[in-house]
């Protein structure tokens, strides 16, 4: 029915008869002539209808919005006075000499020219993926899928397909729950990600495995959370943690410079005790040039109680941030801050606007300055290399508290004042702590399978609290882009992480005995990692939501407003899969 | 950790150092010389170590199979007397001078040289999965997606994910639920296809589209189900049916040319009617030379009832087989045939063995020719082309059970008479009936979106009997491949669909409201198909069952071995989703 897209005719087509096929993107009549932009998934092109062929004019000045038609006509170069620049097709436009209405469309129900709700934008999806701002980022997620395929494939990846329908995962999240009819009372979960059967694939020998596959967590949904969402997952054996970052660095490398025309620098790696001590993050925002300076040092002498209890606290911590232009911030503005830190549990936010470096009390404008003498005054200004019209943050709390508190006020600051490069800045982050302790009992920072570095099962038991894995996660502006880590190869070590998380053997025999047991069949060393590919995406496209490159994403709530999913269920099927709907107040406390 | 793929060294690496890893495939001892075969993904190779060097001669002597090593040796070429043409590796051996064990393996908890049960090979899939049967399979499934992928990239289609959490759809199986959390009392379901959503995004002008994905039916399972499975989906717009199986067909073209050197032979088409007629089959296994033989016109006036009736019905058929060589089977075998006709309904199975073709009853054995004159007899050989020594076989009955039980004869006699080519035999299917009739109402041979070949609305309505829908099957060696269809566009046709299936506005408002609204924006034309990926593969390979595809199938029960799903839930899980285990007596009738 075509000869062309309509995004693709150009100049080449010149004095060329083509067949076009596409939708009114609009349609109007100027000084007697209907001019029609007929859009489709290429682009758009501007096709006239002179009154000379009157049926084809008639038709042509009934067409409204949306209508899907087809047009023949002559490509002709446009007057050099009309050439559109923006357009891949602006130098041209198609004389009409056919126009044939495919299909009709009523008034559309929403406006895209207004400010149309997203519940709205879901509920018409198809509307909506019509925009061509739409239609190019499910064209550019393509592409990526596409070109990350064929590095993989090309790099000696194996892509596998693993189950949906499986058995609870370990991440930690909520899984949704899948009733079996032929096994009732029992459940199946979606998986939260494929950790397991990739470790068995290595356990296979398959050596080099990879997947674009669903994951599911049913968590409370934010901008960047979707109840499905998908991972570029990745695993191989005999590799260690520095090659799989190589490669899969190169990976990303090579998908920036394919679609973005991007040379990524070459990724520093930073550890996490560095990440956290300077950015106040374990996933830094590299474009901010402003850093946490830690001063505990200086005031662990001075009276105020305030900076000094946390100085003398082998768990407190006390820091600076320096943000340069910062001394023109009002009252007003220092207590939104104070509120921001808040957030993160700081109880107050001192300030020292500087007047006039290395001049003491003098020099600055300090709420504080009075509990200071003026060499340490003088050594914040200097350690925070200020200046003139600065104004240096102070956070003093646990060091947990100062850490989040200050990274947040970093990334806030930064971006108030306009601090960011606009370049992309990339980076690994390494040697992770193994466990984080809560509730008096150890977390996995990571996931149980993860690796220590440089440890024995007995060691790793000793001591977890000092305990590093052998992870590493891909940042990229201040997002994860992606994490994973060497994952333990052998039984007793397996044992020893369940031991430390309070997993006891027979849990770890019931919820893994699977993996223990395959762990006994000379399983390789083996790693990976796995990549939000939604994410990806929504940074290298500059969306601000994931749901901005999915098809059809859910709602916040987890809806889809367009088939109306969830839905009901008739009692047949509830009694074939021998579960009953409970009324809600039956809750338990 | 290593140098090249064990299954890789070749004559090429004669005279280098090499390292390799992998599982001890076998070590023996022989003549004082520890032989071991390393096995990795790509192969296995030979790796000799003597005992000049007495570490890595002791080591080696204490392998066990399947033990994790890494090796460091020097590539040889084999002796002429020791050259195995069989193996990728066969012209050399490796010297080895280091040996270290990466990681033990206890002796295998079971013996695949000995007759292993599936489901011990599902509980130890890592270990199935190592025997390069096994591991050859995965890697030629993950080389056919990335063919597939390739092609349709390449070929303009876009690949978007579409939800697996979603509505139910109406494939006409059973839906797998999932309750929501924060919409409690309802459900998704996974979908049986993305049938709804691939024609949404026609709808959103995506032109054309493909993903391989997930599908999911809670039905009942046999050698070729499972209830997650893999298909490769199409949709396009403005392409006939003509167009959507040439593109398709140049596919599977393609793939088996890349994959198996290949050269199918151009698909012919074939109409349903012809198929059902000729070959008792909608999916045509076209190895098989055997042909059903109409001869209900020679048949009308004989006194034999069990002939003549449905000779005489309208919706009656007398068809006959004509089996090579088939005078030679014996009374039993021929009881053996009765009886497995009889599963399809037929009430007997009348023969007729050929001892001299045009000599009337003379000239065959058979105990119904006593009620047919010579002409018959004669005419019937004739029409046959059946020759002395063959079996002329017979069914009478409705027209259904006759193809049904004549056709799986067909395949039955076929192959034990081992009359099949070696040829793969591919071909379309076409012009299927829009509705079947059943119970005194209509079902959507294929589903309620398929559009009819050259009806309106009303025509569809007033001859819903004689409808065909503009449908096609790709059909290989008797498997039915893929199926598609032209989908309706317009609203009209949509709902005089959904009146002829007997689904109200009223139902069809609310099942498919969200489908019969997009229909009003300008729906482009389209149409599509799907391919069963794993059977597919299956064929490929030549695999028994769809399992020997997969990494991680079910059992016909619907359970992993493996990781014990599905599992039991907790009680404050299914607190949170509003749901409650029914004890299986209170089952309703």
């Amino acid at each position: 029915m075509r000869s062309h897209y309509c995004g693709n005719v150009t100049e080449a087509q010149d004095g060329q008869e083509v067949t076009l096929v596409g939708w009114v993107n609009r349609a109007r009549n100027m000084g007697g002539v209907v001019f029609l932009d007929l859009r489709d998934r290429e682009g758009i092109v501007q096709v006239v209808y002179d009154p000379d062929l009157p049926e084809a004019f008639a038709t042509a000045s009934s067409l409204r919005s949306e209508f899907c038609v087809q047009v023949k006509g002559l490509v002709r170069l446009r007057p050099d006075s009309q050439i559109n620049k923006n357009m891949n097709t602006g130098a041209i436009e198609v004389l009409g000499k056919e126009l044939t209405i495919i299909n009709r469309s009523e008034p559309l129900p929403i406006d895209f020219n207004t400010d149309v709700s997203e519940e709205q934008r879901l509920k018409y999806r198809y509307l909506d993926l019509r925009r061509p701002e739409m239609t190019n980022k499910l064209k550019f997620r393509a592409k990526v899928t596409s070109e990350v395929r064929r590095f993989l494939d090309d790099s000696g990846f194996m892509d596998v397909e693993t189950p949906i329908l499986t058995a609870a995962t370990p991440e930690g999240a909520r899984d949704y729950l899948v009733p079996s009819r032929t096994h009732k009372g029992q459940f199946f979960a979606l998986p939260q990600s494929p950790q397991l059967f990739k470790q068995l694939l290595m356990m296979s020998g398959m050596d080099k495995y990879y997947q674009i596959v669903k994951c599911f967590r049913d968590e409370d949904l934010r901008a960047d959370r979707q109840p499905e969402f998908t991972q570029i997952d990745i695993e191989t054996s005999f590799m260690s943690a520095e090659q799989v970052m190589a490669e899969t660095e190169t990976m990303i490398r090579t998908l920036f410079k394919k679609m973005l025309n991007v040379d990524l620098p070459k990724f520093p790696h930073m550890t996490y005790a560095e990440a956290m001590r300077r950015f106040g993050s374990d996933k830094p925002d590299l474009r901010n040039p402003l850093e946490l300076v830690d001063v505990a040092d200086l005031l662990k002498e001075v009276e105020f109680k305030v900076f000094s209890a946390p100085a003398n606290d082998p768990e407190g911590r006390v820091a600076t941030l320096r943000v340069p232009g910062g001394a023109k911030l009002s009252r007003k503005q220092i207590d939104e801050y104070t509120k921001y830190v808040g957030i993160y549990g700081a109880k107050g936010l001192a300030w020292m606007k500087i007047n006039e470096a290395g001049n003491g009390i003098e020099g600055v404008q300090s709420p504080i300055a009075k509990f200071l003498s003026d060499d340490i005054v003088n050594a914040i200004v200097e350690r925070n290399g200020a200046e003139a019209g600065d104004i240096i943050l102070f956070g003093a709390d646990s060091d947990k508290v100062v850490t989040d508190a200050m990274g947040a006020l970093r990334l806030k600051a930064g971006e108030d004042f306009e601090l960011l490069s606009g370049e992309w800045a990339p980076l690994w982050v390494v040697d992770f702590p193994m466990f984080e302790k809560a509730d008096g009992r150890y977390y996995a920072l990571h996931h149980p399978f993860t690796a220590p570095t440089n440890m024995t099962p007995a060691e790793l038991e000793a001591n977890p609290d000092t305990a590093l894995s052998d992870a590493y996660d891909m940042v990229l502006n201040g997002c994860e882009l992606g994490g994973g880590s060497v994952r333990i190869h052998q039984a007793d070590m397996q044992a020893a992480a369940f031991r430390v998380l309070g997993i006891s053997d027979e849990e770890a025999q019931e919820k893994f005995g699977f993996l223990l047991d395959a762990l006994k069949y000379g399983t390789p060393p083996h790693a990976g990692l796995a990549f939000g590919l939604d994410r990806l995406i929504m940074l290298m496209v500059g969306a601000e939501s994931i749901r901005e490159v999915m098809a059809f994403p859910k709602t916040t709530t987890a809806a889809c407003p367009l088939t109306n999913a969830p839905g009901t269920a008739n009692d047949e099927q509830l009694v074939e899969l021998a579960i009953a709907r409970m009324p809600q107040q039956e809750k338990q406390d």
